[in-house]
């Protein structure tokens, strides 16, 4: 097939539309964070995210290396995991797990007073996925703070995508994750975020991961 | 289990914040449209939304009734389908499906020229489940065009939550839903919304028509 889906033809001119939209507004992004931010503005057809989102140094080029290696990418939420492409996924032998639904998981939260999505981090970091994987929140600011916590024990993802959404902890959560300097990190400023976002940033990693760039 | 879990809590604190910011902006929303706009913003953390969302005159208590009766609940994408509350649909003894990914609907989308979106919705009509169900588009403006189709070909759901997002065909497919007279509507105006939107919207229709309200 050489003709590209009709699918791939919307994005292709969504991308220029907004590749446009940032030039009008003078918002210029340095690579390889430009494929990441113009990703997330195309999904979410909200500019403000250009000004909010933010990225630790070599963040871009960590998280594309370790999908190239085939890691986990371990999300918060099953809205982010079934986001994610599974075809690019499976193409780099990387593979995505989400523990919120898995059976023990509500009644372990229960007893700790966490959250499932909480829950469900600390379970694939007992199973070993966090280390060098992609850690995946979308949703729960208390998925992310319990992520935080595991770091400060020593886990150590390859990168972590931290942009839960909410009036309640996720301004203050990603603020906490603007802090971490043992792991890589991309995030957003403020209150803003959710699955929306968190899969287009990985998408957009899964993408720069599959092209040559960035050797 | 009198102690609400540490996810309700969080819910409860935010649905208050939102109340408040909404009055701040003087921002009223009669009943029931109201538990929609307020979901909506709390999950977005977007209070642009409150000025954004539109509906049918009696959307939301045919959206209610439907469910109510059981209805299926067809959606474009399966991030829409997996954030809505499986535990709640089953209560009400309806079910949520989506075929994008069904087999035979990426080949049947080729052949037609169409979206795997629109395909899939497309394929619901054919198997009746459309009819006096909720069609909810959260990604594809593709696939609300072809669900406009369907719906002047006779088709007839109880309520269409129409919210695609983005730069392309997004505005321009939810402004032909918002013509719409034949069947209820709930959309966005302009290029936003989104899955997390669509969701909000239906789980906001859940806990109505869980409620005791809306008789």
């Amino acid at each position: 097939m050489t003709t590209p889906d009709p699918g791939a033809r919307i994005t292709a001119r969504s991308m220029a539309i907004v590749r446009r939209e940032l030039a009008r507004r003078g918002i210029a992004v340095s690579p390889p964070l430009d494929a990441v931010v113009e990703r997330v503005v195309h999904s979410t057809a909200d500019v403000e995210y250009a000004t909010l989102l933010r990225a630790s140094p070599g963040a871009v080029e960590a998280g594309v290396a370790a999908l190239r290696r085939g890691c986990a990418v371990v999300t918060d939420v099953n809205m982010v995991r079934v986001g994610i492409s599974a075809r690019r996924v499976t193409a780099l032998g990387a593979r995505v797990a989400c523990f919120v639904g898995e059976p023990g998981v509500a009644e372990a939260a229960r007893r700790a007073g966490l959250t499932r999505s909480a829950m469900g981090l600390r379970r694939a970091a007992e199973l070993g996925l966090l280390e060098g994987g992609l850690a995946v929140v979308g949703n729960a600011p208390t998925a992310l703070d319990e992520l935080l916590r595991l770091v400060a024990q020593g886990v150590r993802p390859a990168l972590i995508v931290g942009v839960p959404v909410g009036f309640v902890g996720a301004a203050e959560s990603k603020a906490a994750l603007m802090g971490v300097r043992a792991v890589p990190w991309i995030t957003v400023e403020g209150v803003k975020g959710g699955s929306a976002v968190a899969v287009a940033v990985v998408n957009a990693l899964l993408i720069l991961a599959e092209s040559h760039g960035l050797e």
